[in-house]
């Protein structure tokens, strides 16, 4: 490709709305260009890296026996309504009518699809297992689309299912597809870990996270700093806690005046934080409420409470509500709640907790010396907590970190959620019906593409992993008008493209610092600046992106010099 | 590929609803499924060739200097309003609200997204041309999906859109699309022609489709039997008429009881039908009552006819509205209309015509005699008919023949209408603001493969064109379970593999005779069985599809062969 025809529209400002790197510098390079919000245009330099990433992922799921189909991206509601789902997606789904009313969505997700599909033509479990996928645009109305191509509301994905006939075929293909991940984000080049996460509304009890590690990702994980061990941190399971042999005093309410937080009562009555409990009132998609208590010093994580109590959803509780309950918003304890109007859930590590400090549901009053095994009567227990820094591993019990990354996988086991809605099923070796059990592979396309800028740029712009970047080697004469710069520069294009290597010759006949500032923008790996240098001195200046570092090479040893310099990349 | 592991679902019934042969076979064969009216999924042998297809699509296209991107196929309606085009569309655009009312639509064509995206970028004639394709899913709510792929809701396009900086570049960038285009589809091996047509909805003063010869196209095209003029018929040109040397004779009305129909009246009056006249009225989108007349022989071109008033739609207009304007339906003449509540459109034959008879706008009542020239009055006079086999070629005067087709693509010189109406210009080599000059060219890529099929099939089932085949040569063992015709098989499939053919193996345990059908029916070009022919006699026997030719190979010139064979086809 010669620059001169490239459609790459560089910017010197980058609009305000770009907050991350790799929104900004894909908008500054001339990767994309937004059409609205969420919504966007790709451009050459963009595409080529999308179908870079595109074909490692055929390659890796072809070679686990996948095989590439495509599905609709309007799907009509009826399988939806079959698989209970059209209500339970909500807003977030894209609708479309068509001209006869009939309604459609636009897919953010293909199971229901795929379901149907199988369903209608594997009938004996001598076809199993079946693992087909597709690379497709996805639709999900986001309330607040953001960082590009992070969090848009148009994207593109990688989604294989699978169907076993039982729950050990589809640990072979979870597998298969686990390790088939590992492959492909290796052969990207991005530092990642596969966490475990909470299943979340697509179901499904086992599941990864494949997290490329980000400072400017939206999920935070909890990694251990001895054993394998990772989570999502909605998901890092905590260990039970031992209750200290202490001696379990009498209840007594104290006053405590103007201590609406943890903090102020923890302060007037003296304890330390270990010592107080901590509630947080929700009400959930049916209006239940659902009051949680953890310790002061712990945070609710909201996920884990939601499973706790079978919730799809939960919002911050009205204060009245509370009230017609028994509690008392700033003071409210399980001691008094109305079990007919209240849910009660309380962490674990509460529970092992000795003459605590918690609220006494009447206004600017504490109880001290709560018992809860004694004192707190009917509550669900569970690990409703979120993880910290410093908190044991669940494996090994060393203190985990807590660490910040972008989803750009993940691998579901689905079960037979979907097949026994949508009766979906096989005759197994005996001749009896079974449900499908399957499993569900997605891939974040574009977002792979903004996490590798995530994590490889500097000041002066992207600094692409070989494998994906748009090209791997550009060529910059220094003055296109110079006739033998130009033509020295036209041999070693042709040749690195007679030997397959992925290169752009910057003809424009723009200054050679402009050339030189957009090489380093668009973030080519490998630069092979053709100066006078060049041609008096057969110095054929070979500079690397990432590192820095410059190579003389000559007209007789460029060719193999730049292939090994790229396979060392 | 094994075929043991491959998902092509055959059908031994075919679903009524399937009219034409591509439909049918890709049904049967396992290529699609039908996932709602005129939406599918494209199951991995359809994907495969349908990846072929965009694979040389690709190919011309970056030879003629196109640049690929990807345009969201969600779209803001204000682009759309800025053309002018968002009421245009109607019903057949699909339209989607997000979550706070902003209004979508789900792209039909880019010409608007496209538009915005180059002139916020690009400034001088410099830059120009620039080619910008795409391969995408389109929408379009076809009041009747039917045929498949052929007439879809969702299918897939090539859609590449040229900006030049002036008339002479667009002929440029028009020619080399044009040549494109006609390599494509000789390298998909379909035959067609390229045709003159009209612009229709989307504009442009300068178009030709590209036409797939088949019966059960749905184009009906004027080919020349001597020179090289193809028109789509509702384009196709009719030259003019000289008028006789008849003396015109006095206008006369006549009584002709029960004669509503051209046939009628002309038996009851005994005249030939070229000496009648023929009414035809309709309604356009703004009530308008359009009365066109074409001589007894001839039909009425909708297409010339509404370009002849400038209207967007026409539908049969209502008798009350004929009745309005002094016409009498049955009986409807120019003479004696209302111009201020009738268009009149008389086609240019019709002008030439000389003591013909035509209706009396009374009921019952004919004239004879009429001399359009003197006794028509005010009238808009055009080419509106249909041309016919026979009609002369507007070209060279011989006789056109009228032959069926499928739209394949379609070349579009759009000229400035969309940078006028969006404001997207440039500054030329005075300094001087000009408004970009623009083309549109489009493949309908899944309608390809539909084509392809409808041109060679035969009972048995698909017969398809090397390049697009979804595997180039399918290994047949008679019998899975005999282990040297196992082994013999792996063996060429392995040295077909390393030779870079498009192979698959069929290893299913299967009898002969239903995957000998398979393949028929799917469609392979070269079909290699392993019996006990090839064991014993060191005789492979290879079969091609489409003649029905059977070669006898051997172990050691097989691959040879089979090569040459391929490079044949």
């Amino acid at each position: 490709m010669y620059a001169s025809n490239l459609y790459a529209p560089t910017l010197r400002e980058v609009p305000a709305e770009a907050e991350i790197p790799s929104h900004q510098l894909m908008l500054r390079a001339g990767f994309i260009r937004k059409a609205a919000g969420g919504v966007y245009t790709y451009l050459p330099l963009a595409w080529r890296t999308l179908r870079k990433i595109e074909q490692i992922i055929r390659e890796e799921m072809d070679a686990a026996g996948g095989q590439e189909i495509a599905m609709p991206i309007m799907q009509p509601s009826e399988l939806w309504k079959e698989s209970g789902r059209w209500e339970v997606f909500g807003d977030e789904m894209f609708k479309v009518n068509d001209r006869h009313g009939r309604e459609f969505c636009l897919g953010p997700t293909h199971e229901e699809i795929i379901t149907d599909l199988v369903r209608n033509e594997i009938r004996s479990y001598k076809q199993l297992p079946v693992l087909l996928y597709q690379i497709q645009n996805k639709y999900r109305d986001e309330i607040r689309p953001r960082f590009g191509l992070m969090r848009g509301r148009e994207f593109i994905m990688k989604d294989l299912y699978s169907f076993d006939k039982d729950e050990s075929g589809l640990d072979i293909s979870y597998q298969k597809m686990y390790d088939a991940y590992t492959n492909i984000f290796n052969r990207c080049g991005l530092v990642f870990r596969p966490v475990e996460a909470d299943g979340g509304a697509i179901g499904g009890s086992n599941t990864h996270e494949f997290t490329a590690l980000a400072q400017t990702g939206e999920s935070e994980i909890a990694v251990c700093t001895k054993c394998d061990y990772a989570a999502n941190n909605e998901k890092a399971e905590l260990a039970l806690i031992e209750a200290p042999a202490e001696t379990e005093l009498a209840l007594e309410k104290v006053a405590t005046p103007d201590t609406k937080t943890i903090e102020a009562v923890i302060e007037y009555l003296n304890l330390p934080i270990e010592k107080s409990i901590k509630a947080v009132a929700f009400e959930d998609e049916h209006d239940r409420l659902i009051c949680a208590f953890v310790r002061g010093d712990h945070e609710v994580n909201e996920v884990k409470l939601q499973n706790a109590v079978e919730a799809v959803s939960l919002r911050m509780a009205d204060e009245n509500v509370i009230t017609a309950a028994g509690g008392v918003a700033g003071f409210m304890s399980p001691i008094g709640l109305d079990r007919k109007k209240a849910v009660v859930v309380v962490d674990q590590s509460v529970m092992a907790m000795k003459n605590a400090c918690c609220g006494a549901n009447e206004a600017d009053k504490h109880y001290i010396n709560a018992n809860p095994q004694r004192d707190f009567g009917e509550a669900i227990v569970k690990d409703i907590r979120l993880i910290a820094a410093g908190d044991p591993c669940p494996h090994c019990g060393a203190p985990v970190e807590i660490t910040r990354g972008i989803e750009i996988g993940q691998v579901f086991k689905l079960g037979t959620k979907y097949s026994n809605a949508m009766h979906a099923g096989f005759l197994d070796e005996n001749g009896r019906e079974k449900p499908f059990v399957m499993g569900c592979y997605g891939i974040g396309v574009s977002r792979t593409m903004s996490a590798a800028i995530e994590q490889l740029h500097d000041e002066n712009g992207i600094i692409w992993p070989k494998a994906i970047a748009p090209y791997e080697v550009a060529i910059v004469p220094i003055n296109a008008k110079d006739e033998a710069q130009m033509e020295l520069a036209e041999t070693i294009y042709q040749a690195l493209k007679n030997a397959h290597v992925d290169v752009l010759l910057d003809d424009r006949k723009e200054r050679a610092g402009v050339k030189f500032k957009d090489a380093d923008l668009i973030g080519y790996p490998v630069r092979i600046t053709i100066g006078p240098k060049a041609i008096n001195e057969d110095n054929i200046e070979t500079k690397v992106r990432k590192t820095g570092e410059i190579f003389n090479f000559t007209k007789e040893n460029y060719l193999v010099k730049v292939q090994e310099l790229l396979q060392d990349l």
